[in-house]
């Protein structure tokens, strides 16, 4: 079990495969990063050549953090990205020696 | 285990079998999708010919986002539909290899 | 696995045993109902004798789903009931073959 | 299993320790209970003689409830108290058959 | 299965790891300290040498409780800081025996 966090900021993806992590990615928490705009800020995915899914929404002010659950265990790729203003911290962890 | 995500949209229901799966579908977020309406939207499922069951109210600009712990394993078929204007994504995993 | 749902209605509690269920019962989301009230609605159970307790509050137009993790496997009998002017959706799902 | 419930009130602790519960607490949920007091309540846990560790705030009218995730199986004793003007019920269920 | 909890006050980080705890951390609950602060507090984390990931923000009189859902099992360094003028209560468990 090993902790897993980065910083999805907008217009700069993130892109990984379930291979990169040597296990499956538990995704439990995300939080709105720093930054001045009202608008809220939408975390989505695109898993292989799916069209996107929202995952969370969050609010500043108002809903700045979310729960998650969700398991990454795929072999397509795997893309998370922000729609509006704001960068969205992502934490969670990856669940090793998993056979693919 | 596979990511799962679709877009239910007004007056579109989103039917499915486990069986169409070849799992059991771990639904575990739901988040309103995108538009301009201000009044709520709720997801709701209706499993075989039984009423349908208000799943979770989303309020735009308020909560946008809910977590669920929802397990669908059904020989029957599971409906899921939106009351109000906006679409909800939902977002889970599907558990493989479970006999029906 | 089955999923499990009701609406328990104002003045109308829910009275279920384990045995009735042939399984655990495993609450997992409480929803609020339609209705224009703006008053707040609050679901407790009570478990055979004991003194009813509190299990979630919901508030029109504010925060109207709420998460659970409760599970039911007594002997004795479970009686939901809602305090408030709206009616509240139940669902979960129970988890078959378990000795009781 | 067996569920769990109580009403923590202001000025009066609630004290135990796993072994009168012969197995596990896991505290899943509390609610505010009913008062007309504006101000919040928050729930803290003393175990053993270690400084006192708020578990969740409820606020009137806002958010009332909370989801809990946390497990007692101390030999130590456990105290819930609550630090605010309004009652906060728990709820959970013992995990029973727990070797200590 | 052990009761954990902690202050994390600002400009005070509390640096822990796995084999002082002889298990591994669950954490699954922060919730914000007494003050009069009305601005925000954010929860973060660096592991090792890798830079901070925000795991929850905390609003004055809005949003003063989060669920959480994370496990530090690392043979890293890991320091808990808060961004922000409150402190920040964390609460879960700590689950032994645990092979590193």
């Amino acid at each position: 079990m090993t902790f897993w966090g980065i910083e999805v900021k907008p217009g700069k993806p993130f892109t990984f495969n379930a291979e990169d992590l040597s296990g499956k990615l538990i995704l439990t928490q995300a939080t709105l990063g720093t930054g001045s705009a009202t608008k809220k800020s939408i975390l989505q995915v695109n898993v292989g050549d799916k069209s996107p899914v929202y995952l969370c929404t969050l609010l500043p002010d108002k809903t700045e953090s979310c729960s998650l659950n969700l398991e990454f265990d795929e072999d397509d790729d795997v893309k998370f990205s922000v729609v509006g203003p704001t960068s969205i911290h992502l934490s969670g962890f990856v669940q090793g020696d998993v056979e693919h």
